[in-house]
């Protein structure tokens, strides 16, 4: 199931992608979704998930990490973008001006939405808690990130707009394997980034049992 | 006005402390309380904010920077702790054991809450927003804030119970200058911290123009 968030005459809504159109629902993906008779085409979209809690997952693609000249990380390296930085599908990337910013850069990531609350996960069950997968644009203010900030990547990578997501929330029967996933960046119609999550240093199910041990992960996390 | 968010038999509600007790209201601190005829003695106590943002400031105390012999920060250094963090008053910050750590600490801060959306705040304007101000216990799992972490604060910073926060919301009105509370910590009895806000290298304000740089601050944020 392919799910977006669109926005209609009576205000955002989910809704199911089918071949007809965007098949409008009533409730939330974490509620539950249930199909009305409106059918939409060509809406105007918001991210597909209100998140909770966004974390981004630093230096996890072997080769980016390789390329950085960094050590390959023992555990996965945790920082966090606000709720506040979220952006629709198709929006606009503005550069910040106050605190200005002259080194903003794109980061393609693979986005896990959490769908069941989670604690100290286990491999067995960590991709039962997954709602779904999106894409998102771990944008980065490498000044803010590295330079101004002592160090500390929060500042730079949660500016309003740093965190596009979307256009779908794919359920996880439709993605199969989430550590066998293409994902590529185009900028202005130039490919700049390509690779495949089996590149990931830690798989989906481990990051999910990194980021739970001793931590609620609630419904909405990404 | 002080407020609190309390236990009662009809679930969480807020209340203001008055001579005669907690205050049941109805609504929240953010869309408006609304006293009603109930009064509570002795309540069980939930942090009296649900926050959407969590930020936290590094090294924002002269004292502590220098006895941490770290250089003043241009800026203020910025992580984050996630909102499943929270912990009521009087509560017990639990050890981690999945990710076990061994060196949990506390920090006592002064919590800004913010109570009308904020961007780009200048310093006339900035305590403008601000709907009150708590106590906050930042508790950090030093080996995982520094160790394990790629040097990145947000994880050994984020177990669950690592944001002890409250007793009570305080408006402004009741606090006068934020820039001159004292400030102190007790473990089992002993005064193991003491300062006041007046050490801080970025004022109240200073910290509310930076955070709001470029980045929408939403009501709720701490």
């Amino acid at each position: 199931m392919q799910i977006s968030r669109i926005i209609t005459p009576d205000g955002p809504r989910y809704a199911i992608l089918k071949p007809e159109g965007y098949r409008v629902c009533s409730g939330t993906p974490l509620s539950g979704l249930v199909e009305t008779d409106q059918v939409v085409t060509n809406p105007d979209l918001l991210a597909p998930v209100e998140p909770t809690t966004v974390y981004a997952i630093g230096l996890n693609y072997r080769a980016h990490a390789i390329e950085m000249d960094k050590p390959i990380p023992e555990h996965p390296v945790v920082t966090m973008k606000s709720p506040t930085a979220l952006l629709a599908p198709g929006g606009q990337i503005v550069l910040p001006r106050y605190l200005p910013s002259d080194s903003v850069d794109y980061e393609c990531e693979l986005a896990i939405v959490i769908g069941k609350t989670c604690k100290n996960a286990t491999q067995a069950n960590a991709l039962e808690h997954v709602l779904g997968y999106t894409a998102a644009n771990d944008v980065s203010a490498r000044d803010w990130q590295k330079i101004y900030s002592g160090g500390q990547w929060c500042k730079g990578k949660t500016f309003d707009t740093f965190c596009p997501l979307g256009p779908v929330l794919v359920t996880p029967d439709e993605i199969g394997d989430p550590d066998a996933l293409q994902i590529r960046t185009e900028l202005n119609g130039e490919e700049v980034q390509c690779s495949n999550t089996s590149d990931m240093i830690f798989s989906v199910a481990d990051l999910i049992v990194f980021l739970s041990g001793s931590t609620t992960l609630a419904p909405g996390t990404v």
